[in-house]
């Protein structure tokens, strides 16, 4: 890990520890204590527990293990703010983090400050190990940061009010979506996976081979425009289109657009706006995906044929300031275009261990592994993804049925 | 209805609906717009809904029925803080009221002033009739205060840190309750519901003959220590004891004891306090008092027995400013004790229509009669109970379960 | 009780015991093992399950408990034929009844004869405390054979075959129901209650005084035919008529008619067969019966009141052969009929315990005091009831959303 | 498909039909109607309903689609016994199977009588095609052949009285486990899937290359022995060697040993018997193989990595007599044994399509694809996989908390 650990000016590695800081108190800042404390659904968790719970990774897995004599800000946040890490001992009900109106946003910001001035203290007598553990506290507090954009959006969407935490900052452009082109993906044996160079979770590795059938990837994301068409072309009332439990769900929950369409417009974090055609549908499910392709005569592509097409590539900015975000529609070029950046893209590969994946040792280790059944990677990043947090090794994953990431599809199909 | 409503001072109707509006506003004064916005379980709702709700109430049958011009504060608030008014049209499901973290709490404090500004504005002109519903509008708004307490007393009871709202202001008195004795009471034809004079929900009416059979009531409330003894001789673990819902309601929730002892402390909104054994057993459901009297070798009033009893009694006090409340043991005396003022009182009797009961008309006659069913009723008054809302005729009414209220128990007996 | 024990001939109790055994075996006769085995809902139990709870009934209560030397047919037998008795131990839970395939029908039927010769070789040495436990077996029995004869109805309903269990025995009287007239009941001070001649269950007692306001009762049932006129006036659709949980009950169980209504006919043990608009409406809820009284502007009587009117009355007939049962029109006549013998009818009296109720001691004791919460009284009897098994102090129970039952209503109004 | 339809000869064909619906009749012989029409989960199907569904099977897709004339035995069947075909209309509800207890065992003998001499009657003017269809009801026959056993073995085992189907015909072996050795397995790429020679279910095509890392396959299934050890280990108490879904089903569950292990003994089709420590474990989830696997330091096999392995090898046996069945220890030998015919053997890979795999079109395309979602493979073939059944490029599936099916684990280690 190339850390200049030794030198006067902030390293690279603490640059990033304060800006990923300071990047969560920003997405706070125009939510309310009420706004905050509220948990919308048992899947979801209060942003004031996303502050919490980062900071409580950092002074566990830091500051307690690792630095001698640290006094812990409140012992009984430990309870309050585990997620699930089975070794770290009981923790609160996950359905009753809504439940907890003390501490205060302003306890935790409290809290937050404690700990990373007490990690800036200590900072210089950080070994290379504990930085990497930092450097995996950056990356955690990362992926928290777009879990608590997705869950405010969740929360205000179920607000009769639909209120908006931003202003809106995007035109609705006029300009309709390219017509789909295929593009001819590798074949035979290629490699997949990190190689060590750089960050990358436990599930990322080992870099390994795998064999790939001839088949061509859709050189964009599916748009709104055409998913208006799947719908009135009877979409979510044909079974055959659908996984059987994808039916049922949609059945049981009277699905008949993705999550935050209404009407003619969609629900998002600067309220309700003109639904865009050219833009990427967002918020759907692997059920929907998957139906969606069927209907289109294609797939979904496989984590490896996605990652094999992205290879070199890399995500050309993130969330890097608190706005209102929403999928771009792509503009005109040549190849594939939105790999990164717009809409999180289901593979129709489920969420399994890399041969030779050994998870990482202690509590750590309960990060990614013990998710490996009953998910389905997804791959890209989204316009919620905060900057240099992507990678085309990256593997994200969800349930089929969960739809409040900003989650779409690109297509495949067989050669 | 007496009021003098062409004076110059105001009258007391006015001086009533000040005080009430104001201690509503006094409730919450120590709640975070978030301890405000939760909601803890759907028997319960956030303070913030039940500022939000009452002023509905006003607005809706005051100002937007019988005051000319009048403009809604909000249009939306309809949808959101109408109860269970099925002629008011949809509504917010109920357990979704924890969602609504807007309108903030400021901006509920802005519609109420704004209500209680209009109703001020156009009281030289209202009728007869309206005021009557101003005054029916103090005391519904007087229930929820006292729900309001109870529903704040249980999120914190929730909250692993157990907050405190208030300061404890009331000393553990280390005096042991007196023994119990047993007063006979009215036996044969006697006469019960409200009588007309003074303000009373329709559910009192009309006054009428019940036949009582020779009996005697306890002269104080069962005690916190009597408690303890039901608990050591093994009254949570003994079926016969028990209806067969208790029974099951007690093993499949694993109730051991009243709602907020915690080991020899008990929990209430001045944070953990020690159990006071002379105090009044309180938080427990009809299950268990009814358990408990079976224990006891008598059983539980009913209500007649008890309206017959209190007749003519009325509350020394209540609750009329914002300060922690704990049932007090009784002290010495002669007579009947406690009957207004410590924890609700359950009766044997379910809550049920009085011989020739006629619901109001309109919206306002889902006030009562619509919830006869599957409910007992309770009679007194607690130390949660807001100063002039007690009486001797109120019946109030929760299932058999419920126990989140300040609610306990007096012994009757056959004679 | 007087029960002449020490003749040749069989006493009056012994004949009762035979015939009541011998019909549940007659109800039972056209029925597979996988008819009698099948257990349609948790509230219903298989057929099987019946017949060998009553003998488990008597084997435990009398032989077990009064005859010395008595072995058990299979000791295995009171673990999964216990109902509810807690003072009897574990017991199989209620809704795994109907995975009970073995032991098989006949396997039942030998051990009903098993125990009824043990009765019978024991009879001459029985005291009278126990005889008067005989007694209540009987009467217990009766309970479950109506038991049985709806629980194998609502089975069969939810066939998609409509099987019939008996032949049609009764054409459908083309006469219309004779107009409803009010018949004045008595007021002030009258007695109810069992007055200890003649068999009655513990809650029945003790006869006590009751103070009754002036009313009226209907002279006879509710018709189908004007339950239909409830319909297409929106009775099912008209919130202000219901209520709270009446309400919510029905929109979530889509209700919009009796439980065996199927377009223009009803569904019986005789098949589906032509709905008779002059019989008694049947198998409805104390939710629907309340609302259809507010629609009629009338209310349910009391259990007092009912009783008061039917003092000195009893059931011309009862059941007493295995046929297809179904409540009858009101013929012609003067005064109150179909008081017995048609359909249970629904007052508006909670199931509470009498002044001065004391249940039996030991697990008899468990039979009616400890469902004393959440349930309305029924009162008469309905045309599954046995012959015999009626009386005017009977207190017939369930919760206000069951309806399998064959449940009715008449309708009454104060005066 | 080498079918020899001109012969005067039965064909094998032909003779595999006749063999495949007697085994069907021979397995319930011993049922009672009632045993053979309780559901004792939504999982789980009657006895009955599997002989009446794979009835409607043949005479749907058969008779119905392909024979001119047919009349069906009876047309409400279709809605009674379709099991899951959206394209062929509504159908009871699945947990309401075991209300169905008419039509009788006897009638659906009947039924299958009518349908195999109409199918016997047509045979020589079927075409390829159709033939094909029938070769297809053979095997969807002997699948639910296997949860026909599966299944009453449910049943009884929640029957307190515990009954066997079948005598005992197994002694329980002396010799213990042979040790555990290694096989090393084949690496790089090589070819999977069914390679259209004899028949196969469409979900093992197309044939297709994998490429397979270095590693090796324990010779022998795990043994109940081992699995003692893991509990005694406290495997089931140890957090960290479980998938967060299964340590959650785990603890929900109170689950603490294979499904039927009672004590020291298992329960199984012949009763209750003792426990062979030399036997391979069975009835145990996914999500137990997998901390199993964790616990012993090696992982389960892809299911790539297990077909590459039996490429080749085939059942020696299957179940072809209605008799208890239950998986037998391993004898002495070199290489890999049990492949076929003890327990399915759970693999690391979730049940998702080949590439390029193509559904059968209509209402037959239903048959596996729609089920690619949160689902393991199991390899191999079972104790109660009907004779024939079994073949290297199978690929059955169930959840990962299922594990009423004779379901155990073979290792796997990197090399």
């Amino acid at each position: 890990m190339p850390l200049d650990i030794t030198g006067r000016r902030p390293t690279p590695l603490l640059e990033r520890f304060r800006r990923v800081r300071a990047l969560s108190l920003a997405l706070v800042a125009r939510m309310s204590d009420a706004d905050a404390s509220a948990q919308s659904m048992p899947d979801a968790s209060p942003a004031k527990w996303h502050l919490a719970h980062t900071t409580w990774f950092l002074e566990t897995f830091i500051l307690r293990d690792h630095v001698a004599g640290h006094v812990p800000f409140d012992r009984r946040y430990a309870f309050l703010f585990n997620s699930y890490y089975e070794a770290e001992g009981d923790r609160l009900a996950r359905p009753a983090r809504g439940l907890l109106t003390r501490p205060s946003l302003d306890e935790i910001r409290a809290w937050r400050a404690h700990v990373d001035a007490a990690i800036e203290a200590a900072w210089a007598g950080l070994s290379d190990e504990v930085l990497a553990l930092v450097e995996l506290g950056c990356h955690h507090e990362e992926q928290h940061q777009e879990l608590l954009m997705t869950d405010i959006l969740h929360l205000f969407s179920l607000n009769p009010l639909a209120p908006a935490l931003f202003e809106a900052d995007m035109p609705v452009p006029a300009e309709a979506a390219t017509p789909l082109r295929w593009i001819e993906g590798a074949q035979g044996a290629v490699t997949i996976g990190h190689d060590a160079d750089g960050f990358a979770f436990d599930c990322e590795t080992p870099r390994h081979t795998v064999w790939l059938a001839p088949h061509a990837l859709a050189d964009r994301l599916v748009t709104n425009g055409e998913w208006r068409e799947f719908i009135a072309d009877g979409g979510y009332r044909t079974a055959s289109l659908w996984l059987s439990d994808g039916w049922a769900w949609a059945r049981t929950n009277a699905i008949t657009a993705p999550l935050y369409w209404r009407g003619e417009g969609a629900f998002g974090l600067d309220g309700l706006r003109p639904l865009d055609d050219a833009a990427p549908v967002s918020h759907i499910s692997y059920f929907e995906a998957d139906a969606f392709a069927h209907w289109a005569g294609a797939r979904l592509p496989t984590e490896a044929e996605w990652e094999s097409a992205a290879s070199g590539m890399s995500a050309a900015a993130g969330l890097d300031t608190a706005h209102a975000v929403r999928p771009r529609a792509a503009g005109r070029g040549e190849g594939l275009r939105q790999m990164f950046g717009e809409v999180w893209q289901w593979t129709a590969s489920a969420y399994l261990a890399y041969p030779g994946f050994r998870p990482a040792t202690g509590a750590i280790g309960e990060y990614n592994g013990k998710f490996m059944n009953g998910q389905f990677v997804l791959r890209g990043s989204s316009c919620a993804t905060p900057r240099g947090h992507s990678r085309a090794t990256y593997r994200n994953f969800f349930q089929p049925h969960q739809r409040w990431q900003f989650s779409g599809l690109r297509l495949a199909r067989d050669l």
